[in-house]
């Protein structure tokens, strides 16, 4: 394949450096919390801290950046030492008695809220796997797996949660088999199951056969039951960033299978379609929600631009170009990264804001909420870093 | 007092105007569900219908502002008929079989979603008063009264309704007793009810003790139980619009009490502090969320400007002007009202949009949705004409 060596060089040294120079440096150490455990991550643009309560869902995942970084790009002590504390943490407070993980903590670990579906879970899951491959400790290795195994009864609804809307117009959203299927593809490539396999078929085939629509060219966020489109304003929201993400966790398997040509076809016509859907020609960068047949969207940052968005398109454009070669992805790659590193990233004190208005002006300044964590930006620059690497070499 | 009758004047003529031949034929009569009754409002700015289901809430509050136009304004059969549509679909459908309501059903009233609080349930109340009020009917009368008391009910806690937060951190929020309150108003105005006045009485004694910070001109939307700040992220962030809201019904009680001084001053600092809050000096506007320290606020649509609270600040200004004569109260009126019928009125197709971006421009185009329907901008024009008619005369 002719892929331009000089622009992938170039690449891989920005990521390299912005994820070890900038980004890391901007959470840790100063975010691991002596007191109590676990991390300190709610902080403003110059790192400081605006709320000392902790987001479940973020622990799990800066346990598995600090982890992954252990295991994939050096064994740094800190880095083992600063997941240990995310761990223990996460065990001892973030569980309720029934067994179901809870939403939001305080500091101290006292909960604060629970919420009516799993991912506290799978974040878990991705959590304690690689922080077992990176110690070689079964029991983190066996916790891991059980709480996928619960995770499997959740998607299946074997254990019912309490569900938000009534019987009346039941529904499916994509959310559930593509997070499932990137657990379990990050399960597989840590401590291993034998389950994954087998599992990551079946949710990749939920997400073709249900939500990629070929004949209107997009990727549904939610659908009816047997796939339809419900033409309501929820069920007609689209989320591009998110169909991007899925994108690349079928890229993802389809390079996991020596290039499987189905899936990499699957792959980039789901990264096409939101691509077309999604990316700003006005002002650049990937919108947050768009309305499947161009109605006004209910949600009220529809236009917004998010930071995470722009990761994950990151991400996929840079993996399907290196695997077709196909310089429109290449392109869009170029497009994406220079509209999120020049309009996202905080030259003054690293690391990216998370919330631009449409036209590319700070909308706030925090880098850290219940929502924004170590997590996307990292995980991008790591992924893309990791991908170059392994092509380069 | 010395209030400027030409200002009152020209502001009665066109507040009765927009009403009528603007605001009013935007959603009536095409909005009446000749089929299965209630009211069908989620419409794009061209009024085209962009989904047909039925948000609770504003079934109620359609229904009370039309019962109150035919108790109020003139006897148009065509009022009363659209609201007894109305108040048919809600009896029929909107009610679970444990007698909570919904918050969002289909056009067939098949229900979609009921919700953790009471909303449905006092919008039905000052529905169904006005509507008793029309029809002299004491059957819908004894419902509403009814319905309030188990408003009441929920308030107090006597009926515990499901949490979404955990025991660790309790907190009371400044939406509960003035709702009650505002509630209460209208159904002593209409139909009359002996709680009305104790209960008022206890409401607005919370909403002074606990939610006004004279020691930091503040406002706040959620506290402690025993008032005091809760230092996060939630706990810290206002909502000026609402705050403003409310201090127009404690103006209002004041009014009612023959200007009752102490509620007179506590419903103009209420006011003073949230509009020193919530107005844009640099776009103008009420923004839609603060933080009481200035930190960054999480809800992502904070600086947008959104239709309501514009109106609520409309109402609050020319009230605390006519009943002060204060001319600082005269200007922010002519600041909000001017910008917001420059911004927000659709000149093509009449009514107001509902969201625009902080510098003004439109975020999106619906009229109706889940939360937007034809109340917070009829009521102001309604209860500005009401009160400008009651001083000119």
């Amino acid at each position: 394949m002719n892929l331009d060596n000089n622009y992938l060089q170039l690449h891989l040294d920005f990521y390299k450096n912005q994820l070890l120079s900038d980004t890391i440096p901007f959470w840790f150490p100063k975010s691991v919390d002596e007191e109590y455990g676990g991390y300190l991550f709610m902080r403003d643009a110059d790192g400081a801290l605006i709320d000392d309560d902790k987001a479940v869902w973020i622990q799990g995942r800066a346990i598995w950046l600090l982890a992954t970084l252990y295991n994939t790009v050096a064994q740094k002590e800190e880095w083992l030492e600063g997941a240990k504390r995310g761990v223990d943490f996460l065990l001892e407070h973030c569980f309720d008695k029934d067994g179901q993980m809870f939403f939001h903590v305080a500091r101290d670990g006292k909960p604060i809220r629970k919420r009516r579906y799993f991912f506290s879970e799978t974040f878990a899951v991705i959590a304690l796997a690689a922080y077992a491959k990176a110690t070689g400790d079964e029991g983190i290795a066996n916790k891991a797996r059980s709480i996928f195994g619960k995770c499997i009864a959740y998607a299946t609804g074997e254990i019912k949660l309490p569900s938000k809307f009534e019987d009346t117009r039941p529904s499916r959203g994509i959310g559930v088999p593509m997070i499932m299927m990137n657990t379990a593809q990050q399960l597989r490539e840590t401590i291993g199951d034998p389950r994954c396999d087998l599992w990551i078929e079946k949710w990749m085939n939920q997400i073709e056969t249900f939500f990629v629509k070929d004949d209107i060219r997009c990727v549904m966020e939610q659908v009816s039951l047997d796939g339809s489109i419900i033409d309501h304003i929820d069920g007609r929201t689209l989320n591009p960033g998110h169909a991007i993400e899925g994108a690349w966790f079928i890229l993802h398997e389809a390079k996991y299978r020596n290039n499987d040509k189905h899936l990499l076809e699957l792959g980039c016509k789901m990264l096409d379609y939101m691509w077309e859907r999604g990316w700003d020609e006005q002002y650049g960068g990937i919108l947050y929600f768009r309305d499947v047949y161009n109605n006004p969207v209910q949600e009220y940052w529809q236009d917004l631009k998010f930071w995470w968005p722009q990761n994950e398109a990151i991400i996929a454009t840079l993996l399907a170009y290196t695997m077709t070669g196909d310089k429109k992805y290449k392109r869009w790659h170029e497009q994406i990264h220079k509209y999120a590193y020049s309009h996202f990233h905080d030259k003054e004190n690293g690391e990216w804001f998370g919330y631009l208005h449409r036209d590319g002006k700070i909308a706030q300044t925090a880098k850290g909420n219940l929502f924004k964590g170590p997590f996307h930006l990292p995980r991008q620059e790591w992924y893309c870093m990791q991908l170059l690497n392994d092509i380069i070499i």
